[in-house]
This record gives C-alpha cells, structure tokens and sequence, in this order.
C-alpha cells in the first residue's frame, strides 16, 4: 500500500443534510447545511457551521433561535432548492408549510420528518464561517416516522451529502450494530488478549 | 399531518463516522467518532467533540495533535472494536498498521481509505465533551481511492452511523447532483417567479 499526499481539503464523507430555519426580518428562511454536528448529549446540543454572507445566518444572530429539519430524499429537490436561492432575492417562506413551537422564532417545517428547535447557548466567529452552538429545547416528528417515541432513520429515509463531487447519497442497507459488531473483530483476529 | 412533541435527544442523522487517532503516552491510540463535521473551507478545518474522559482525548490535549481516519464498509468491525475497549486497559496500537507524516504526534492508519493530519487551532470545553478544531495541515490516500487528486467517495465506500438505534449504515445510490437537481423543484412546482 503506497500511500500518496493530496491537496489539502476539508475531507469528510459523507455528511448529513439538514434544513436550517430562521425567521429574517420575521418572515422564515431556510438554508440546507450539511456542516452540522452533535457536541452534547446532556443538554441535547447541535452545531452548525454557515457562512457569514447567509441570509438565514442573520435570523440566527438577531433572534438567537433556530430550527433543525431533517429532509427525507423525496425533499431533496426542495431541499436543494432552498440552497441555490437566496433569502436575499427570493420569499423561501412559501417553498414549505411553516410551523412555529415555544421558541416562536424558529421555522420548522412540517413536511420534514423530524424538526428540531434550538436557542443559541454558544456563538463562534471563525473566518469566513460563524458557529452556532443551539441546545434542543424541543423536537417534533409525526407518529408515522417515529418507533416508539424514536425517530426511526429507515421510516424518515434522510440523504447525505459528498462534498467535493457535490452529490447527494441515499442511505443503503444495514452495516451492523454499533458496540456489537466489533466482538466480531475479537474473535476472529485475537490481536488482543 | 399531525406532529407530536417528543422527547428531547440530540437526533441527526445520518452521521460520518471516522477514527481519530491520537498519541497518548507517545503510543497511537483511536476512537470511532461520529460527533465530527467542517467548519471551514480554507484553512481546511474540522471539529470532532469528544468525551473528556477518552483516553485518545488525553493525547489530543497532550500534542495538539489528531489524526482523522475514513474507515471503509470493511473496516466496520475494527472501527467498532475500538469503541467496545478503551486504550486504558488495552493496547490499540496493533489493531491497523500505523504511519506518520510531518505532525509526527498524529498517527495515521494504513488500512483507512483517507487520512487527514490535524493540528489543534482551538479548544473548548463543553459539559461533559470536549471540542477540538483541527486545521488539515496533510491528507494522505491510496492513489485507488482517488478520482484525480480528490478522494472518491464511491471508492472509499464509507459508512454512517444512526445514535438512537446505534446501527452502522452503507451508503446507497446516487441521489442527485447539489446545486443542480433543486432547479427541477423550480420548474416543477413555480412557487418563485
């Protein structure tokens, strides 16, 4: 195996989609984000990571809300839509029926399987990009997509994202269990003893 | 559509999953983690949040150094084992054969697809987690995983993982085009003149 070096790039396959929502100048506005991470379990805790220059970034700053809205691949059109116009130039508020919760000022979308509201607790300017820290104040998701009282990732069917060859990824079949699969590894390697 | 509240949880998904590696003690030591996105384009950079008690935590803190590995679908036993035993109690430095670049405190893991050299440009600590920005300063790959000079995701073939129902996904067809396949939501439905 030879390995070789190649031009340096923020590399991470594959990436979760997420519709970002923001009332702006009170009227909702979403962008599609795909450089969003969990930071805390407890209390439930997302980052996003958006360009200053977004126009939903801006909602975020003035009313310190957000929502999360996970798209399943029938939304990928919509979704992808809402990143090739901006708020800017164009009323995103009709592409999706609205629907608001106890943070009043975070758009959720009801035709996403799974909503999240989030109040900013931390905000970071980094370069050309500015992170906002939102904790989970409360979640929504029709029965439909749900197992239990858990969104189940194989009703919701959410995409991914590549980024250097800028292609969305439907999710494909089961791998195997996490903190499981790996007894596997054990047995058959001993590498431990 | 009826949504209902339901329990708060920190619910994204899907989620990449990669092996960090770090030196802990002056030993290569690594922990799956899926709480990783970019947050910047240039300098290249990436976040990973961690529990504070990881042992490869400890290494990141001690050098100022990480590795980001992409395991491929065939990794996905390995992967897991290094998240069922800790680097306290076991040696995982002879799980994957291991290299170094120019950081010299970043171990890197031959059978990984990609390899992403991090030197730490921030720290914060979060509740129970830890959160490292780590800029790319190297990315390393075997020439059959590249498309040209760019990783090729469909060669690395990496896989996902879903928290709440803790499964290991692959990832499946191609979706559709970013910044390309939102135009036939344009077409189709002329909510925006």
């Amino acid at each position: 195996m030879t390995k070789k070096e190649i031009p340096v790039k923020p590399y991470l396959y594959p990436m979760p989609v997420v519709l970002v929502g923001a009332n702006v100048d009170g009227k909702p506005n979403f962008m599609p984000i795909a450089w969003t991470c969990i930071v805390e379990y407890s209390p439930p805790t997302i980052l996003i990571s958006a360009s200053k220059t977004h126009h939903t970034s801006k909602g975020i700053r003035d009313n310190k809300t957000f929502s999360v809205n996970t798209p399943s691949e029938e939304l990928v059109e919509a979704t992808d839509y809402c990143g090739i116009v901006s708020g800017k130039e164009f009323d995103k508020s009709r592409i999706f029926n609205v629907f608001y919760g106890e943070l009043k000022t975070a758009p959720m979308i009801t035709e996403a399987p799974l909503n999240l509201e989030c109040k900013v607790v931390q905000h970071h300017e980094y370069k050309s990009h500015e992170i906002f820290f939102g904790e989970i104040v409360h979640a929504h998701a029709e029965e439909r997509f749900l197992k239990g009282e858990v969104p189940d990732i194989a009703k919701i069917k959410p995409f991914v994202f590549s980024m250097s060859d800028n292609n969305y990824w439907k999710l494909g079949g089961l791998l195997g269990k996490a903190w499981r699969i790996g007894r596997n590894y054990k047995k058959n390697k001993h590498v431990i003893s």
